[in-house]
């Protein structure tokens, strides 16, 4: 570290909390890094191309490694010494027993706590105090909450005290989901892996786009690759948000907005389909809203490049049909297994033992 | 696999869950083995002579080797590299806790989902999709579930995938919880090893037997032992079903039926108790019957046998008093550690390792 | 054991459960020993100088092979081949945490059962049998219980049985919790290990006199040292109870009772804050009280020895400023991971194997 950025960090320390959620993405960075490495996963924005390729080149030996059982033992050894903490309190399945795999794989024991009728919480306890506990037991905490910015508030607490751990964000309220970001972006870089990757592809995100955190994520990493045009396929109440419009076209980022599925299916090469996000109803609005056109089924498919991909971050309702689970294009299932191996290597990553797996 | 067997095999992949949940036991067994080994354990009726005796010289080998240190540590490196998942979304203890005890004991971690309003149930997943996750991150899902043929339904989804994994049922509504017949089968045959093993005896299941599923799988696992007498012993409303009765003539098992508590103890080699399942009552009938007399007390323990057993697949209420605990006759606490050895079997014969522990 | 032990064993054993439980302290102590050495830990009483020492001991040692993976990794084959069962059925995020922590530090494996809602106390069944359930998969259970004395019965009744297995306990209602008390007292033996120990301090206890169980279990343990003095800080109606005082009495150890913190201070070595016990109130009592008055605030800082140190049980509420946790003296949340520490050495004398880690 540079005694500018020390500087920096040093004044990033002496802001309140109010201050420093405020400041700008980019200015903030540096407080969650540690020895020039992520030290805490808290937003899309910190993958960067270098760090992406990094984690994906990990996640590819993972896999390799754990197709033998003595794979899987070594695996096991690297971080044996070490605990996690899943602190969940918003229903998850698929985001919990993923990052639980993830540790499992790597060896780590897992502690968890999943309610907040069971916790000390219930005494009053502030959600810091909560956090600043589990980091008393535990070497990583991973966390869902349902209050924006939480996470961060996490990771900015600890990194103050003497004894800091990695904060991974396992999603924060409407707000963001960095891993589910990265386990879309893994799978479209996979699945295009001898068709120029991600690059120069299509990619149609179909469905909630106001209210899918996900959406917002993956349009953002979606920037760091050339010639990619985005097709924004929803109702007109669940339109995309401005913020990301303008992030859009800061970025000179080519995108269209429809109403017309059918359309987008010709075109895509990536179809992304997401849940209507009621959970987030004001009041009951989404009860009122034709979500049917917006369905994947049987039919769609004879339009679909035969290239195309479809993706979904699941759970599902409607939105597609079972019937299209037979297509070889439906990659949604193999979406969800990438999930555990890019989380395993994320955590891999964090942990310092990223070498180890690389290098074997 | 012969070509005739494999063409059965299609030809049942290609029925709706509907057909082939009505398709009989014996047709449907070959979809849910692989390599000639039983896959999935869902069914009482799975359960062969040949399988049954393998199982049980599989767990008495474990319960020998796990009483060193040394045998429990080599025992923990068998499944080290595989990960479970137990979904019991049914209220359970000893069937959730001694399936993760078998898990731990042959080495495998354990990711667990004990509720659904933890899971994405909660946002409008369908349960086999929620399966179908499952097998994403597990090599084998554990499940009780309070609707009937989940599990078996489970099966014959993932069966269909290209990454099935075994499905075994830790009970699923009024219908099916092969693994407790195992474990009384178990208990029996060892209390007897010495008089004969189970061929001969004389079983009084006494109490609800109309609802009581482990008496179901019971009855039906004691046709293949000769010579077996049964006694049902129950107040009128909670006799055995018709369709125990068909198969019991079927299979020409003698039997008898009566509401007579002391003279069945008189005659029995085995007594399995049972408790009043409450809990399917439609309006509260349970609270009518006189379930007093078919309650076990210290004086009836002059009237049984010498060489008796008793038993209980447990929780009791009031139909075994905590004075019959200290009768050396009383087996139900033992009989409950003989689920964690049994299951501890089953778990190793599935994952096909069971001559790793037979051939030490 | 003499003979003449024995026999008081036995006769201990003859008793009903009502009057074993009015039994003194003192005098059924060794039916909670075996060989030699304590096997269930339940009350603070139980903690003798000797033993006290011992396992500071043990937790220094086992701190400073901590700090290495080669270490950690050595810890976790000590009871590789051992289950815990943590069976929680009052809130509780910190003892629970630590409890399994210091489970994985020794190799353990553990199951969890933290609601009643899915056991089978659902089904009728007793805290009895559910423990003793337990004890059919499990090498050692530690419990938290909203019921006082439960965890001594659960010991009691094992002890009768072929099979015992430790109960440790993690809380039973207002009553004990003697691994608080533990890691209190090695929080301050450890502050002042160059200062001349725990002997001759002076230690302030604040708040919540009344009900809090660690002031209770501290006290008892502090006659252990010489030369203590205990000022017990509180508003009128939540003034230490009159059992205690007379306990104090008895044994000579100097106290005084105040309301005036700010006194307090100034003499105190040691501030023990504790949290206004609502849970425990019984008909809204705690709303009308002014605690306010006994609020560590930044502004009392100034008051205090440079030496002293500012412990809390934990979670708290205002009792202590936030701003407070910067300083110095504070040392709560080290008080925290010291608990996860000298937990993973008592549960290593439990199971014997504290010489393994003594003399590596």
């Amino acid at each position: 570290m540079t005694k500018a950025e020390a500087k920096k960090i040093e004044s990033l320390k002496s802001l309140t909390w109010e201050d420093f959620y405020k400041t700008k993405f980019e200015n903030k960075m540096p407080y969650f890094d540690k020895n020039g490495r992520m030290f805490d996963c808290l937003f899309a924005q910190q993958f960067t191309p270098k760090l992406l390729q990094e984690l994906f080149d990990v996640a590819n030996k993972i896999r390799k490694i754990a197709k033998s059982k003595e794979g899987l033992d070594y695996l096991r050894t690297l971080l044996s010494h070490k605990r996690a903490m899943l602190y969940f309190v918003q229903p998850s399945t698929r985001t919990f027993v993923s990052f639980q795999s993830a540790c499992y794989i790597l060896g780590m024991q897992v502690s968890e706590i999943r309610s907040t009728s069971t916790s000390s919480e219930l005494k009053g306890e502030t959600p810091e105090d909560t956090i600043r506990t589990f980091s008393s037991y535990a070497d990583m905490i991973i966390m869902r909450h349902f209050e924006e910015g939480m996470a961060e508030k996490a990771a900015w607490m600890l990194n103050k005290t003497k004894r800091p751990i990695s904060i991974v964000n396992g999603g924060s309220g409407k707000d963001q989901h960095p891993t589910q970001a990265l386990l879309d972006l893994y799978t479209i870089h996979q699945s295009f892996l001898d068709k120029g990757g991600i690059n120069g592809k299509t990619i149609a995100m179909v469905g909630d786009l106001k209210r899918g955190r996900t959406v917002r994520s993956l349009t953002y990493l979606l920037k760091h690759y050339k010639g990619v045009k985005i097709i924004y396929v929803s109702p007109d109440y669940l339109k995309v948000g401005d913020d990301i419009k303008a992030f859009l076209k800061k970025h000179k980022m080519p995108f269209k907005e429809t109403a017309d599925l059918e359309k987008a299916l010709k075109e895509a090469d990536a179809i992304y389909m997401t849940r209507i996000q009621d959970e987030y109803d004001v009041s009951g609005e989404s009860k009122d809203i034709d979500y049917s056109k917006f369905h994947l089924t049987k039919k769609h498919l004879k339009l679909m490049k035969k290239t195309a991909i479809i993706m979904h971050p699941l759970p599902r309702r409607k939105e597609i049909d079972i019937e299209v689970d037979n297509d070889p294009r439906a990659k949604y299932w193999r979406q969800e297994r990438n999930g555990m191996w890019v989380r395993t290597a994320l955590i891999a990553y964090l942990m310092g033992i990223d070498d180890k797996i690389l290098n074997i």
